[in-house]
């Protein structure tokens, strides 16, 4: 029973990454490069968002909104004039819990590609599953919270790791949290060495400065 | 092929339901009333466990600790003096995002359910999945912490409607976060009217003896 499982669950993902090669190529195409940004609910991806792209001059942004149900976050981001995209994956029982390729491609002719250079793709909020599920991305974000507790990378090591820029928010909480940042780095080192971080508050505007640099140069990053 | 994908997602679930029935005839068999215990990562599930267990009198209790990798949570406890056994999820690829009936039946004979009157099942930090698997419980608490926002309801509908109680936590941060209590009971009235709620901070123990009485009366409301 246990095999069959684990093969049913690598065809799933065979078929994804196949699904997500082709969205790359039209992300290729278009000149578009594409970040996917993931994190637990409430860790602040949204107001992140929300500070950084309203002055993220020299780069035409597009958003695509992931979501069990509403358009709350696709809402706020209103605001910022830049064409946004929500994507519920709600329907069926009770929703999925992350993005996949497919969902993702039936975004695509939403999604105005020949206007923007950049793609932030937000992904449902969770520490699991999105991790494994490839959309034809260039570069994850994980976005993480002081108010989360410094065992997260340890609990979960696949998201920690399979990111190139871990953005540690709400670092206005800290002297109100019991969250050690050395310990917290010490143990992110242990799962992913080397990877960058990036210690903002989305809610106060400090440190987002150094995420928008970082976005600027994800097109150039990104293999052509 | 959606039809074909929502028959099998519909076969797991009655596959589920029937290793949940046969977890429950084991709990009542000995006479244990179980809880299970979700929330979103970092949402503060263990620690309310640590402040709550230590002076819950009166009421013999074990805890079954889900995690995708690591005991960190179960080490946290096992200073309780209370019987204590951790389940990973972690075996193949990523490790899966919530505990189901077959991964809390597989753990039943480590656990001495002779001796305890209540089985608290910590579930794996997910605010999708682990409303959609029943593994045997007669109630479910969901952990809400005032970090998340106050949209987390309308963004996690179903998490929010399968609970018999919710518990604010972190009560201690309403002064440094934007979170408006009356906007999130509206919210989460919308989806779960009537439904009770403690609101608490597990770090300073405000309101944790609420939780405590809660604890207490759960195998006196349960169906016999």
């Amino acid at each position: 029973m246990h095999r069959v499982k684990v093969r049913v669950v690598e065809d799933a993902l065979d078929a994804n990454n196949t699904i997500a090669r082709a969205n790359r190529d039209d992300f290729d195409r278009h000149g578009v490069t594409v970040v996917n940004l993931m994190s637990a609910p409430g860790a602040g991806k949204t107001t992140l968002l929300e500070r950084a792209l309203r002055d993220l001059e020299g780069v035409r942004v597009g958003v695509l909104e992931g979501d069990v149900q509403g358009s709350l976050d696709a809402d706020r981001l209103a605001s910022l004039h830049v064409p946004v995209v929500q994507l519920n994956t709600g329907n069926g029982f009770g929703g999925e819990c992350h993005l996949d390729a497919n969902m993702v491609r039936s975004a695509l002719p939403a999604l105005p590609l020949e206007e923007i250079d950049l793609l932030i793709v937000e992904n449902v909020g969770n520490l699991v599953c999105p991790a494994e599920f490839r959309i034809g991305e260039d570069v994850r974000i994980m976005v993480s919270s002081v108010a989360e507790g410094e065992d997260k990378p340890l609990k979960y090591p696949l998201m920690f790791r399979a990111c190139e820029l871990v953005v540690i928010n709400k670092l206005d909480l800290l002297p109100h949290v019991d969250f050690d940042m050395e310990r917290y780095l010490h143990h992110l080192d242990a799962v992913h060495p080397g990877v960058d971080t990036i210690r903002l508050s989305a809610r106060t505007g400090e440190g987002v400065e150094e995420f928008r640099a970082w976005l600027r140069q994800v097109p150039v990053r990104a293999p052509a």
